[in-house]
């Protein structure tokens, strides 16, 4: 499998980050054709104490890379893509990554 | 549950890390007491093309942050984590995440 892995930076106002993010994102991604796991949380921190790099992280898995990518060019994954730009204030950082 | 996400950065020998990693750092994993859930694998690049921030990324998912400390702080725990120095010549990035 391969996942989509998605680093929220902090949000200029987390509390609306996280209604947005639960109210709104979340009802977008679950419908992604290929999508066979979504699993997202806030950073608690880190091991050491020191400042952790995000806020918010998210992880979507599929069977293949190709599966990715057609997921995320559907027009449910475009709709999730761009409602990232109107609540990602802190910035967001995609990675494509094996998942084994 | 919660999980300990672990970033590495690009390492200096990547082959010898792949080995080191599959070879010696997988069986240190897996008997830390607690442990339900253990992913890794490269990150393959982004969706935009832009240079993905880290060369290879690991989670560790526990029941609660209570198992995920006590997993961590057991031996068999510390020799993982001790292990990390032996191999991380990239640098490596720890986060505490919720993950529902």
């Amino acid at each position: 499998m391969v996942k989509l892995v998605v680093c929220y930076g902090t949000p200029e106002d987390p509390a609306d980050f996280d209604r947005h993010y639960i109210e709104t994102h979340v009802p977008l991604v679950h419908p992604i054709p290929g999508l066979k796991r979504f699993e997202h949380g806030k950073v608690l921190g880190t091991p050491d104490g020191a400042p952790a790099p995000y806020y918010y992280m998210a992880e979507l898995w599929f069977d293949s890379p190709a599966d990715l990518q057609a997921g995320m060019g559907s027009s449910e994954g475009e709709a999730a893509g761009a409602d990232v730009a109107t609540f990602a204030t802190g910035g967001v950082t995609l990675m494509i990554a094996e998942a084994a």
